[in-house]
């Protein structure tokens, strides 16, 4: 098979000219007679690679001076138990909004570490929509306010970020970090597997506000501290040299590509295409979630039985539209745009779909 | 340059059929349509090449079926601290044997979470032996003793598995595990960095006997439960899928060349090519470990001075023999001979090494 559009929700589809040059450079990296998948981390080569690619991340999101950035291993999970153990004091309360199976897993992470407020919580609702801000049961002296910009399995995001005054803003933007345009520093702490808009799987990328440093947070071990990690310009430890390398490329072929601006423009076309594509289904495909707070990302839909969800699981993959399936959460389907999946792609699925409709309406 | 030998410690040379694997598999994998690093941790294709690595590994390694396997993100160091946090309960006494600069990581990483009791310490003697088991003054009734079973930097190696008794032993394999047989029966926990000799950085592999599993430990997130982990098969969360790969491919290689019982003959060949010339050098070359604790990985050495250590550092990466340099903790030279580095590149190194002598001596 030649390559697929790849709708996977992560790890996901990435740049194909990014894929050519790791292929072109996996035996020999920049003409020092090896891989960089074998070279030192400690290495002026790799210590270059790594700091251009926290400049070239700063650059396309917007990263203000003030803000430390960490390239670290383990996926978000790892670092919402961080986030508790660097910034709340023992027991102390840390408000969550829960708008979909992410929040839900920060909560578990910190739990043993904080007394978790649960501020607001879409699940009675079936996670269609995000509780309104005035109803939110915030705590005065909170360590922190959590968010999941955007939930991957559920479809749903945030569409500006919420004001929550002095306390600050600690958000999951797994699945829409570098998707449009952000304002960071309206946040405390921004964190990203970077196996879904950023690059490949295994790094994770943490922005803090530097001040935060100050919060002694609770007992932990020194590779547990974000203060560690900052002052060794996170090579406290070995860090996943190839996978940092790698989101490297794909920052540049982001910058190259226009920045986030571009990719805003890209990923409002996309989810637009495949929107309209549901809702002129006259119901035959149908998205559960509040047209307001709809994921540019990804969107989980529904066919009218299990039958037919199969089949269209099971043609649009050999019709080179991979990955399709939905979560066994939800199940159904999910289809995720992100910024390495091309409009054409978009454009393929909803010829797809359209197809499927008239074969099986 | 083509491919050069490479000495680096880690991240560490890799075989070349298994970087020409990777490379050809780069933009479609086994013919699905996309990289094996573009796919979901959870497809059933990844799901496979995940069991087989485990399989190929247990194979390799001798891994027993009362011990769990799990392949999780992070290096050795993070692993130090979830020891202490999964098998000891809080404050309880552990035994740790330093032998090296690792050794004292791993204290650094346990301290929060337990008494450290230092049973042995070859520190006063510049790390140049490792203290006689009979003078470890060990702890009845500790969670645990704690050995780094190679030291990188130091270049010290048990070459037995001391006998502790009744309480369980954990040891740090990161730059020796697969190099020789191993009696993984005489260990509570085995732990190792993938970046040195199973394969590609960004994975660490973490052997556990079951029963230790009953242990409570002591609070901590869920992503820290090595419980968790291993009744997930080592996906709780998004695993580092494509290191774990390759990791998979590296294993296969060794068993292909002939297992552990191969490597354990070329090993030994290889140090004792690099040791000999040490020895036979009449002084201009220096390695003060004692010979029956010498490393078979990691030979530092030292020149007469510091103008010839950079000269040899120069001309040695000129003449295709990369990454010599010793650690800035010792200095000096440091040859790194781990699985992936054929025999010929141990010959290359001494033949430059005379010639070098022989020019500057």
């Amino acid at each position: 098979m030649t390559r697929a559009f790849n709708f996977s929700a992560g790890p996901a589809t990435l740049p194909e000219s990014v894929l050519r040059q790791a292929q072109a450079e996996m035996l020999d990296w920049n003409g020092v007679g090896a891989s960089i998948v074998e070279i030192s981390h400690r290495s002026q080569d790799f210590i270059a690679v790594a700091a251009e690619a926290e400049a070239d991340l700063r650059q396309l999101v917007g990263i203000p001076d003030d803000y430390a950035v960490l390239f670290l291993s383990g996926g978000a999970t790892t670092h919402q138990a961080l986030l508790a153990l660097n910034f709340a004091a023992p027991g102390q309360v840390v408000d969550y909004v829960v708008t979909g199976h992410w929040g839900k897993t920060a909560i578990k992470q910190a739990k043993p570490y904080c007394t978790v407020n649960i501020a607001a919580d879409g699940e009675a609702g079936g996670f269609h929509d995000i509780p309104p801000r005035d109803s939110w049961k915030l705590t005065p002296g909170a360590a922190y306010v959590h968010i999941t910009a955007n939930e991957t399995i559920h479809g749903v995001e945030f569409r500006d970020t919420p004001d929550v005054g002095e306390v600050p803003l600690f958000a999951d933007f797994s699945s829409s970090i570098a998707s449009e345009p952000l304002d960071v520093s309206k946040y405390g702490v921004i964190y990203a597997g970077a196996q879904k808009n950023l690059g490949p799987v295994g790094v994770a990328v943490v922005i803090i506000r530097k001040d935060l440093f100050e919060r002694s947070g609770q007992p932990r071990a020194d590779i547990f501290d974000y203060r560690s990690h900052a002052a060794r310009d996170s090579m406290l430890n070995t860090p996943p040299t190839w996978n940092w390398y790698l989101a490297g490329l794909v920052f540049k072929w982001m910058l190259a590509e226009g920045g986030v601006g571009e990719f805003a423009r890209r990923n409002a076309l996309k989810s637009s295409l495949v929107y309209d594509a549901i809702d002129a289904s006259g119901g035959f495909y149908r998205n559960e979630v509040v047209p307001a707070v709809r994921s540019r990302m990804n969107i989980p839909f529904f066919l009218p039985d299990e039958t037919l969800t199969s089949r269209f699981v099971a043609e649009s993959k050999a019709a080179g539209l991979l990955a399709l399936k939905g979560h066994k959460a939800v199940g159904g389907i999910r289809a995720s745009l992100y910024n390495a999946l091309p409009v054409e792609g978009a454009q393929a699925l909803v010829d797809f779909m359209r197809d499927f409709q008239q074969r099986n309406g």
